[in-house]
């Protein structure tokens, strides 16, 4: 049996759930991959605990779903104790960072989290965007000197591989075209507007579902659309873009009426992110929305779906799909990261 | 740079399309990743040829599509050489088993290749299911043995990556249902006779686009479909199937009547691979013409198109598409096997 000691920072929807996850799975790991996963060090906004023998993942998740911070973990738990301190003093093989996207404030405390990780040898699994979209080739740069792992391909399409699928599935293939309808809550709002409930009906709606961000600008304004673009760029197109080079248009200019003539016509609505290579193997980026035939590999993606289109010189036009329907997946991107790390391949 | 050596074995439709890949990407592989394909050994089924320097790529694919045998290399080949022979004699680092499925003679030629490469610590990549199908449990123990990867992602579904998909990207889940469509011919058949062709003018035209086995009733028995799902089952599932496992029905007796009363219902039909999980773990697999809805992830391919969807518990519901309207994209899956053995991940 092997232990993978691990430092969870983030204790939002997918860390918590991500806690769940282990709970529930621990048995299948243990049987399946020899695993134990450990979980020496935890913080949320609040606070901190750890414990070099292990913290309850079932008590963290608990303690979350009260409402309470993992600083209140009893004999363990200290308010106010920071990310980046608990770091410092936890010996660990992984960093799973999984706080909010926050590019407002640097991506922090994300990013430094990572850094400070990286330098001290461990690998990192993040679902979260920001320190990609900031730091891609620094991130990687340090991971290579330092020998270890970064993997991330819960950033993209929820809980879809679409990350792995373009970088080791496509490998020594040009992609010509790469489209993605990466967010889910657009998608959600395109279509209940299209049954005829109003912006501020549909808005609440999501919110109530839970599926909409804080700021509900980072996702009307493809903001988010774009940040998974960038990163999906630099992972599989061997493309160094940034947040600036993406043509970026959200979807609050659209209205019922647009939806439903698109309907009409056979077609639906998606905040679709686009890469299309130039003649001089570069790539333009965008993102808007888009009236997609039925035809297409993503014309036809439900509420809670999303997906991606690689078209390709050697490996045809292999396109994916996820129905999502709770978080679950998401978080479940954190396992398959780990799991990538840790188990050898059999085959 | 890192030259990997390689015994090509089976120079039909995948081999030598394989060989023209290598042509046009040996300086995309140089720069991209370091690496140069050396081709160190070639059989065909009338000869083989052999150098340590490395043959020419181009010279074996140019042969081949003049209806030679490799065997004709000048000053290189010697007809009536025997794969096994050619293999005994070459110091190489991986096999690549191209030639075509023989499950009637034991899939041999191909499965004695892999055993001896294996043994003689060669990786393998293949596309041919025979050996596979036949020796699934007794290979994959001779690779862990000898500490060599065995990969066979061209087994399955074109140039769609189904198994990675499901072996690598759902790992830590439990896949209650498995479906494919993971034969071409079937459906492209399907779909002619739904235009109101004849069976007879339908099967002289898929042999004349080169998409039906010599053999027809390879395709159109269904016997096809389970030897890929029974792949699909070993290397996805965790579960040790064989081919009598299979409740296999072909198309045979479907008829355009058939086909017209699913398309009114807004159905269209193809040949569904199966895997059912049952409340003891195991599956239950099978391989049958079924009317998909348009909803359904697989219910509107293509005739050029195949796929494959997983169910599982924590990844949610997860599909692949792959449009592939020449057999390059199947070739290619050696290549991406091959990236796959000797490319470090660098994410």
């Amino acid at each position: 049996m092997q232990t993978i000691r691990i430092v969870l920072i983030g204790l939002g929807n997918l860390g918590r759930r991500f806690c769940e996850i282990v709970v529930d799975k621990d048995p299948l790991l243990r049987e399946r991959y020899g695993l134990a996963l450990r979980l020496v060090g935890a913080a949320d906004s609040r606070g901190a605990a750890c414990d070099p023998n292990g913290l309850d993942w079932a008590e963290v998740a608990r303690l979350k779903r009260a409402g309470q911070s993992v600083a209140d973990y009893a004999g363990r738990g200290q308010p106010g104790w920071e990310a980046l301190a608990l770091l410092a003093g936890c010996e660990a093989d992984v960093l799973l960072e999984a706080s909010p996207v926050n590019l407002a404030q640097g991506a922090e405390p994300g990013l430094s989290c990572i850094r400070t990780a990286l330098t001290r040898g461990m690998h990192i699994v993040t679902p979260n965007k920001g320190p990609l979209v900031l730091a891609y080739q620094e991130l990687h740069a340090l991971a290579a000197e330092h020998g270890v792992r970064l993997l991330f391909d819960g950033t993209v399409a929820g809980g879809l591989p679409a990350i792995n699928l373009g970088q080791r599935d496509l490998r020594g293939a040009i992609i010509h075209r790469l489209e993605a309808v990466p967010n889910l809550v657009t998608g959600f709002i395109l279509d209940e507007m299209l049954q005829g409930r109003s912006w501020d009906e549909t808005l609440e709606l999501a919110r109530a579902e839970g599926v909409l961000e804080a700021d509900a600008a980072w996702d009307l304004e493809g903001w988010d659309a774009a940040a998974k673009l960038v990163i999906l760029a630099n992972a599989t197109l061997n493309h160094p873009a940034r947040l600036e080079d993406v043509q970026r248009t959200g979807i609050l200019a659209l209205d019922a009426a647009d939806l439903r003539a698109a309907r009409e016509r056979g077609y639906r609505y998606r905040l679709l992110a686009q890469a299309e290579r130039q003649p001089d193997g570069s790539y333009t980026l965008s993102v808007a929305p888009t009236p997609l035939p039925a035809e297409h590999p993503l014309g036809r993606l439900g509420s809670k779906q999303v997906g991606v289109v690689y078209t390709t010189d050697i490996y045809g036009t292999v396109s994916a799909i996820i129905d999502e329907p709770d978080p679950i997946p998401s978080a479940a991107t954190m396992l398959r990261d780990l799991l990538d790390v840790f188990v050898m391949r059999t085959a």
